[in-house]
C-alpha cells in the first residue's frame, strides 16, 4: 500500500510536470504573435494577431475532437499509418500510460499549436484570414498528428516505443522532424503557391531587399519569450525519463543553451564579417532561434559540448537557406523556412551523429537502441541515420502532398490571398476598422463610429 | 522515520507547486497591464500603469497584515462569516494545513490581487488614484478574504472544507465566485457611479461605439499571457489533490483550454454572422478570456468534453452583457463586467449541472459530495445548485454593499473622479509629466525639465 | 533498492526545479530588455537590443568554457580563491552534489547572465557593442564566477559549503552580494569611465533633470516580468532544502512580496511626499524592483514580516543613491547603481541583523551556523555580520580592480564610447539601418534599401 503511494505520487509529478510544460509551451504563442507582429508592416498588425487567435482556437478544437485520436489512438488497424481511437480524449482510460493521458493531450496539442503557428508568420500580409483556418485545421488533423503517429506513438511504423517498428526507430526527441520540419516544410509550400507581396519587387521584378518590419523590439521580445519556453519545449525526454536519469534534465537544458549561443555567435560573425555592418536585431533573433530548432532532435542523448558544434551551423544555415529563397522569389515574412525547415532538417540528420548509445528500454525491441551515434562509437549507427533522414525526407513528401492540393484548392475558390485592394492600402484599413494602433494625443473620439 | 521523510518530501512539493502557480498567477498582472494599455487612450497610458503598480503594493501589504487572517484564521466566533487570527501569518504554526501556511498565503494574495486589478480596468482613464487606491485596500481586506472565508476556509458556513457547513458545500474550485463574481460585481457598481468617460457619448447623448484603444497587439499580447497564467490559475485543485488523482492536473489543463477555444469560436462566429465583418482582435481577446473565465468554478470536476458546451456560452454572454451595459449607459473600458461577472456567474451557475460526483473527503461531513451533477445523475444536485446560486447571489449583494457606500464616500470628498481638466487632455498630461510614449527621433533633450 | 529508487526520484525533482527556476531567471532577460529599451531614446532601440542578445550568448559560451569551472570547479589549489577544474562541464561525475551537476550550471549560468546585463542598461546609448561584449566576457570569466568561488563553492574560502572556511560563513543566499552588489558596482565603474551622455548636461554643465524616456509601459512590463521571476531567483536556498524545511519556499515568497510592496510603498510616499506629485510610472518600478533586491541576501532565513521594515528602506536608498549619482554627474540611464548596487549592500548588510538562527548542516563546520541574527538573539551575530561586511567590501575591491582597467584600456583602443556623429543622431540611424519602428502607414517599400 504504501508502494502503492508512492507510485502514484509519482506518476501525479509526471502529470503536473507534462502539463507545466505544455503551459510553458502554449506562452510560445506570445513569443510567436510579438515576433510576426514585430515583423510585418504596421497596416498588416490586426490581420496576423487574429490569424494567431485563429489558429490556437481551432487547433485546439481539432486536436481534442480528432487529431489526438489519429496521433495517439490505436493504430495497428493501418499498419501504423494513423491512429482510429480516444477521439474526443473519450477512452482516456489508462492514465499511467503518459501518451493516453489528458497530461499528454496538452503536451501534444502545445506542440501542435505551434507547429501551426510558425506557417502564419511566413505567409503574413497577403493571406486571407479563411485560407490560415484551413492551414490550422489541417494541422491539427493530418499534419502533426499523422506524423506523431509514425515516430512516437506505440503502434507507429517508426516509433521508438513500438517493440515491432518497421526500422530502427527515429531520434527526435522534441520535434526536429515532427513540429519544425513538419511546419517549415509547409511553410515552404504555402509561401510558393500564396506567392511573395505585392511591394516585394521593385520594377525589375528583383527582390527589394526587405519590406518594413514594424517593430525591432517586438522581435526580441519574442526571441526572449520562445528561448524560455524552449527548455519547457525540450524538457520532455527528460520528464518521461524522471527518476531513471537524474541528470537528464540538466544535461538537456545546458545543451539547449549551447545550441542557442553558439548559433547566435555564428549567425553574428558571418553577418558581421560579410557585411561590415552589424546585423539587424530581428535578423540575430534568428541566428538564435536557429540554435534553438538545431537543438531539438537529439536534445536529451547528446552531450552539452557537442551543442558548440551543432549548433554553430545554425548561423550559416539560416543565411544560406534564407538567401535561397530570395534567389527563387519565395517570399517568407520571418524567415520560418529558413529556420524551421532548414535547421529542422540539420537537427534530424546531425543528431545521429552525436548522440550517445542508449539501449532500448523495451528488451523485446527488433532494434536495440534508442539512438546510436555514429561519432561516439556506435557500430550499427548508419542503420539509425538511414531512419532519420527517411523521416525526415517522408514528413517533407508527405506535407507536400497535403499542402499542395489544399493550396491549389484555396486559390480556386478566390480564399487563398486577400484582395489586391487590401494588399495595397493595409488589411487593417480595409477589412478592419482601422489601424491597430492609435497613439494620436488628441484623439478624443473614434472618428470612423459614431453610430451606436 | 522513512516514511515521516517521504511525507516530508511530498508536503514540500506541495508547498512548491502552490508558489509556482501563485507566481505563475502574479503573471497575470503583466496580462492585464497589457490588455488595459492596450485599451485606454494614449494620453491615460501612466494613469493606468500607476494604477495596476499601486494595486499590487497595497493589495499584498493589506492582504499580508489584515487579509489573510479574515479569510483563514479562525472564524468560529463570528459563525464562519470571518476570520480574526492569523494576522501577519505570524500565528503560522501548522504548516500541513496548506491554507494556514505562507505558501497558502502567496497562493490566496496571487488570486486577490488578480480580483483587485480587473476592477482598475472597467474604471480606467477617469478615476482618481487615491480612489483605485481605496478600492485595492476594500477589495483584500472586505471583500476577497472574505468571500473566500465563507466558501474555502475550515469555519466558512459555506465551506467545503468546513464538515458543519450550513449548506450543501459551494462548488467553486478557482474562484467563478470568488475572484471573477466578485471582481465584476465590484466593477459594475464603480462603473455605475463613477460615470462614463467625458467623450463617451455623442451630442444626442447616445453612446459613441468605441474610443480608440491605443494598442491592438498589446491586448492580444495580455490575452496569450492571461492563457497561459490561466493553467497555473485553474491547477490548484490539482496540486491539493496530488497523488490522490493523479490525472486530474492534465484533466483541469484540457478543459481550460476547450473551454477557451469553445468560447473564442462562439464569439468569432456571432461576430462574423452578425456584424458580416471581422471582430477586431480585442474583441475576440475578450470572446477567449470569457471562456477561461467560464471554466473557473468548475475546473476540477467536469470532464473536458463537456468544455465545448459550457465554454461556448462565453460568447454570447459576452457580447449580451456587453450591449446591455451600452444600453444602460454603463461605460466599462475593458469590458470587465460582461467577461468576469457575465461569465463568473456563468461558471457558478453551470457546474453544479455538469460535475461529476465527488464524495466528501471528510467522511464527518453534513453533506455526502464535495460536488454532484444534476446532468450527470447526481441525486441531489438541486440542493448543491441551491448553493452555488445562493453563494453567487449573496456574493453580488455583499460587493454592492461594500462598494455602494465607499463609491458615494469617494464621491462626497471629491476624490473619485479626475478633473474635467484631465479628462479633457489626459492624464499623463496634466497630472504627469508628459506623454507615456517618446518615439520623435529628434528629440535629444527632455523639453520639459531643463531645470537640475 | 526501493529507497535508492525514492532517492533517485528525488535527486531528479531537485534537478528539475533547478532547471525550472533556472529558466524563469532566464526570462528575466525580457524583463530587462522591456526596462531598457523602454528607458532610452528611440534612436538607441537597436543598439540596446543588441546589447541584450550578445550578453546572452558570449555569457553562455564563456561561462560554459571557463566560468563555471572557475565558480564550482575546486580551488583548494588556490585557497578558495578560484576553481580550476570541470571546464566544459567535461568533469560532471556526481551529479547528487547539485554544484557540479548540469543543473547547478544551468541555475548558475541564468544569475550570471542577469549580473551581466544590468551593466548594459547603466551604460546604453553611448558605449560600443565591443565593449559591451568584452564586459560581458569579463563578468562572466572573472567576476561573477571568482565571486561566487568565495561564498558559494566547497572550497571557497568564506563559504558556507566549506567546513574550513577561513571566517564565519556569509549570509547571501540569493546573491545580494554575488549578483547585485557586483552588477552594481560594475555598473558604477563603467559609467564612470564612459561618462554621461552627449545631452546629458545642459549649457551651464548642470545635468538636465532626464532625457527622454521613450516608452514608460515597456518599463512597467518589464518590472512585472522580474517580479514574476524574483520568485524563482529567490527560490534556490528552499529547492536545496526540500524535504528538510517544507515551508521555506512559501516563507521566501512571500517575504519577496513583501520586501517588494514595502518598497514600492515608500518609494511612492517619499516621492509624493517631496515633490507634491506622482512619480512617472517608470521611477515607481525602481522603487518596486529595489524592494526585490532587498529581499536577496537573507531571503531564506528572514521571517516575512520584517520584510516591511528592510523592504521599506528600498525606496529611500534609490531616491538618495540616485540623487548623488546626479551630484557626482554620473550617467546612469535606468538608475542600475542605485537599485543593485544600493539596495544590494543594504541587503547583504541587514540580513545578519535580522536572520534567524540557524545551524549549519555540516557538523564539522569551523563555524557553528549558517546564519545567526543580532536582533534576533544570536550571541554571535557580530561576527557573522563581519563577514558579510567584509564581503561587500571585497566585492566592491575586487569588482573595481578588474573594471577599471578594463575600462581604461578599451577608452585607449577607442573601442569604448561610439563616435559622436552616433550620439548626436543616434545609433540606430547612424550604424543600423534605420530606425527601429516603422509605423508608417503609408510606407510600402523600405526606402533603404532597393538593392537585392
Amino acid at each position: 500500500k504504501w508502494k502503492s503511494h508512492v507510485e502514484s505520487q509519482e506518476l501525479y509529478l509526471k502529470h503536473y510536470q507534462l502539463v507545466c510544460s505544455a503551459s510553458i509551451v502554449i506562452l510560445m504563442q506570445l513569443g510567436f504573435t510579438f515576433l510576426e507582429v514585430g515583423s510585418v508592416r504596421v497596416q498588416f498588425t490586426k490581420s496576423i494577431l487574429m490569424k494567431n487567435m485563429v489558429d490556437m482556437i481551432l487547433s485546439a478544437l481539432m486536436y481534442f475532437v480528432i487529431g489526438f485520436g489519429f496521433a495517439f489512438g490505436d493504430g495497428s488497424a493501418s499498419g501504423g499509418f494513423i491512429g482510429s481511437t480516444n477521439f474526443f480524449l473519450i477512452s482516456e482510460t489508462n492514465i499511467s500510460d503518459i501518451h493516453h493521458s489528458s497530461a499528454g493531450w496538452v503536451y501534444h496539442w502545445s506542440y501542435c499549436a505551434t507547429a501551426a503557428t510558425i506557417v502564419a508568420g511566413a505567409i503574413a500580409e497577403r493571406t486571407q484570414l479563411v485560407a490560415y483556418g484551413v492551414y490550422s485545421i489541417i494541422g491539427a488533423t493530418f499534419l502533426y498528428p499523422v506524423i506523431t503517429h509514425w515516430i512516437w506513438s506505440e503502434t507507429g511504423w517508426a516509433s521508438v516505443y513500438n517493440p515491432n517498428s518497421l526500422i530502427a526507430p527515429v531520434l527526435d526527441d522534441a520535434g526536429g522532424i515532427a513540429v519544425h520540419t513538419c511546419a517549415g516544410m509547409c511553410s515552404l509550400v504555402a509561401c510558393f503557391f500564396v506567392g511573395p507581396r505585392q511591394h516585394r519587387l521593385d520594377r525589375k521584378g528583383k527582390f527589394v531587399k526587405d519590406l518594413p518590419k514594424q517593430n525591432q523590439s517586438f522581435i526580441v521580445f519574442g526571441m526572449f519569450v520562445l528561448w524560455f519556453s524552449w527548455y519547457a519545449f525540450n524538457a520532455g525526454p527528460a520528464i518521461l525519463a524522471a527518476g531513471e536519469d537524474e541528470a537528464l534534465m540538466g544535461n538537456i537544458a545546458v545543451y539547449t543553451t549551447v545550441c542557442a549561443a553558439a548559433s547566435g555567435a555564428s549567425y553574428l560573425f558571418i553577418s558581421v564579417a560579410s557585411r561590415k555592418k552589424l546585423p539587424e536585431p530581428g535578423d540575430l533573433c534568428n541566428g538564435i532561434l536557429a540554435g534553438l530548432v538545431c537543438s531539438t532532435s537529439g536534445c536529451s542523448v547528446i552531450q552539452p559540448y557537442y551543442g558548440i558544434v551543432i549548433g554553430s551551423f545554425g548561423g550559416p544555415i539560416v543565411i544560406i537557406v534564407s538567401k535561397l529563397l530570395r534567389k527563387f522569389k519565395i517570399d517568407d515574412v520571418v524567415d520560418a523556412v529558413a529556420v524551421h525547415l532548414g535547421c529542422g532538417v540539420w537537427s534530424a540528420l546531425s543528431a545521429p551523429f552525436f548522440a550517445n548509445t542508449v539501449p532500448n528500454t523495451n528488451e523485446n525491441a527488433t532494434f536495440k537502441y534508442k539512438s546510436c551515434g555514429i561519432f561516439t562509437g556506435c557500430s550499427e549507427g548508419w542503420k539509425y541515420l538511414g531512419s532519420n533522414v527517411l523521416l525526415t525526407l517522408l514528413t517533407m513528401m508527405y506535407v507536400t502532398a497535403i499542402i499542395t492540393p489544399t493550396c491549389f484548392l484555396l486559390r480556386q475558390c478566390k480564399i487563398l490571398r486577400i484582395k489586391v485592394e487590401s494588399e495595397r492600402h493595409g488589411v487593417d484599413i480595409v477589412e478592419f476598422e482601422g489601424p491597430a494602433y492609435n497613439h494620436d494625443l488628441k484623439s478624443r473620439k473614434s472618428k470612423l463610429f459614431n453610430d451606436t
